[in-house]
């Protein structure tokens, strides 16, 4: 008998009604005669609550605190699913983290999972229960709570998938699957059939938010087919697969963009092997995220190194960087906000040279000025103007026909 | 270094406000040289919520599923706590009832306490750490989740406290102690300064809903010093053991009282053995609860049933002996609602055989109807007209020297 893993997240599970609908997915798949593993995160906005109201207690509340605090959120979550669909006449049956032995690491409020004891729940599922697990959490070795941080419920899904050996792992979301570019934003954007892992990665981790890119790492490490689809229709979703057969015709399948970019400058840095390192090891401390990084040979003395950051995030690295400047040995910084990025992604980029150079071109067409530039074997990402991003992703779909429907063609 | 166990009810933990009042109590009580234990609720009314949230998925929501929901509460309770606690500088460190290792019987929804494995709490202690326990919840030995049932977290305080030996275990709620009788119905009723384990059990079970009868009974086979005090105010509580020294001059200790109440007669019930089990096997199996049962024998073949019971079920009671009258073979039944019971407690009674008449001359005296009487070794009651209820508890008030300041006389 197969063995689904369904993953429904916050929005999928926002209420009792919305629990109903899920339940309805949950049956069919299991009257299909399928043993069935249903994952689910907190209901709505029930983390960011808890999260909110640790806040008025304290600035930094206890990591090991917070995972008790937030664990109780899917906790909720499994009981009323499984009530719900015993009410419907199933047989159910709810897991915590711990309860489904989901053995973690001790990093509270980002935990990695080690390995899950399938024994635990593999009598139920023998029984014809539907298995029903809390995303996000699991349990330290010495019994404390943990959680995964972001994305954790799709990295639960798949790794409860990878472990029992599913045949397959939904993603049940509020979108109907992995479009070419942010419908919202591009009207003519266009669902994909297919999409490989890498060039998910890529779009994932270049702001398009369907998915976290932890649960696609592991998907791709562990060769486990995801599927995003809608909780809220029956509409086919995206498939995230190793090989996509049907589409290898497109080098281009997807933009990516990201608003509220800031680009900062260190000019006259030191030309020498640790400079750099310097940098970035100041800017972690502060657990500040870096995005693109570029950097530029001046002379054999001196460097300029440019790299963007959240917008909100530039006073924090000026404070870092004005602090440091003795140690680090820079002559200027220069700042510029109101940037966004934007890039093409596609595996058929690294066969196809000529991409990128079409993608500058289409964009000087427009008047579009590139400000930075990075690449990677599968994708190109741009740093513009604000003001320039609509412009630019509606040419870009349009040269690099993203709006068209996928052929056979090989 | 003294061990002190501390609880604080829902109305207690309702708000983050609520939770710093307690934190400061807490921490006072550490700062005073004791290890401590604490031991909260769920937050206000958050049981309630999470029972009606269940009910709109089913009418009987599975108990398992039930015990996995409701949990979350007191989860919620401890994380903050412990948040406020180290944000005021504490050490502290929370645990799950399953963390705590408070191993339960199976019985969902209704669980006892079977053991607590002090190992997992004791080294906390030792290291000056403040621990922070969910009540209500334990697990079983297969990992599932339980809960306690009513007075389930009173039950958690006194039941670590005899596991570790405590000093004391210190119930805060949001009344200032136990009283001679309600004092929001009679103002003249006056706070005990100490009662007895006995008392207080036929307190709890006539209505004193400050503490619950299993909590006190569990104190009481434990030695256990129990102490009943305020959240809100630094008064000093009542004070919960076997010897209570001080009073036994009074043979009555206080007033309990229930209204709401119904009186069920079944006439001409056959007198036999049998009979009178019949009756209440069947109405055992609709899960209805008796309380007083009075007996009368009318001549060789018949006698008379009564017993009272909450004004809300009669209906079901006449049902389940309506349908019941082939095999229950009694000839009427009748039935008067609108009634109270009020009672008089004192373990000095039992020496006291005056005591009743006393209390029936003073009832008598205000033209106060008896209509049932029913009577343990420490306590009397009698069912009278609800309207009647304050004017009864105010000449017993009175006739018993309730008001009046306790003396040292033995």
């Amino acid at each position: 008998m197969a063995l689904t893993v369904m993953k429904f997240g916050g929005t999928s599970v926002a209420s009792i009604e919305r629990l109903q609908s899920a339940a309805e997915k949950i049956i069919r798949k299991k009257e299909a005669g399928n043993q069935v593993i249903v994952v689910v995160s907190a209901m709505g906005k029930k983390t960011d609550d808890l999260v909110s109201l640790a806040r008025t207690i304290s600035a930094h509340p206890s990591k090991r605190e917070m995972d008790v605090l937030l664990s109780t959120g899917e906790q909720v979550t499994i009981a009323l699913l499984s009530m719900v669909l015993m009410e419907r006449g199933c047989k159910a049956v709810s897991f915590t983290g711990w309860q489904a032995g989901i053995k973690t690491e001790s990093a509270h409020e980002h935990a990695r999972i080690l390995s899950i004891d399938t024994s635990l729940i593999r009598p139920h599922l023998k029984t014809g229960s539907i298995v029903v697990v809390a995303g996000f959490q699991g349990v330290t070795e010495d019994g404390e709570i943990t959680t995964l941080g972001r994305g954790g419920s799709d990295t639960s899904a798949v790794a409860l998938a990878a472990a029992f050996g599913a045949a397959q792992c939904e993603i049940y979301t509020d979108v109907t699957g992995v479009f070419t570019t942010d419908p919202r934003v591009i009207s003519k954007a266009r669902k994909l059939k297919e999409i490989s892992y890498d060039e998910m990665l890529e779009m994932a981790y270049l702001g398009a938010g369907v998915l976290h890119p932890r649960a696609v790492e592991y998907a791709k490490n562990s060769h486990l087919e995801l599927v995003v689809r809608s909780s809220f229709s029956d509409e086919e979703g995206t498939v995230i697969k190793e090989e996509v057969s049907m589409e290898k015709s497109k080098s281009v399948r997807g933009l990516a963009f990201e608003k509220n970019v800031t680009r900062v400058t260190l000019l006259g840095l030191p030309n020498n092997v640790t400079a750099v390192s310097h940098v970035f090891d100041a800017i972690a401390a502060k657990q500040i995220n870096i995005d693109v990084i570029v950097q530029n040979v001046l002379d054999e003395a001196r460097t300029s190194l440019s790299f963007t950051v959240d917008q909100d995030v530039l006073s924090d690295i000026l404070n870092v960087l004005n602090d440091k400047e003795g140690v680090l040995g820079y002559q200027q910084i220069i700042h510029e906000s109101h940037l966004a990025k934007v890039s093409i992604v596609g595996s058929g980029m690294a066969s196809n040279p000529g991409v990128a150079a079409e993608m500058f071109h289409a964009l000087a067409a427009k008047g579009i000025k590139v400000k930075m530039i990075s690449t990677s074997e599968i994708k190109v990402s741009t740093i513009i103007d604000d003001d320039n991003l609509v412009p630019a992703l509606d040419t870009l779909h349009e040269t690099f026909h993203l709006a068209e429907e996928e052929s056979l063609s090989l």
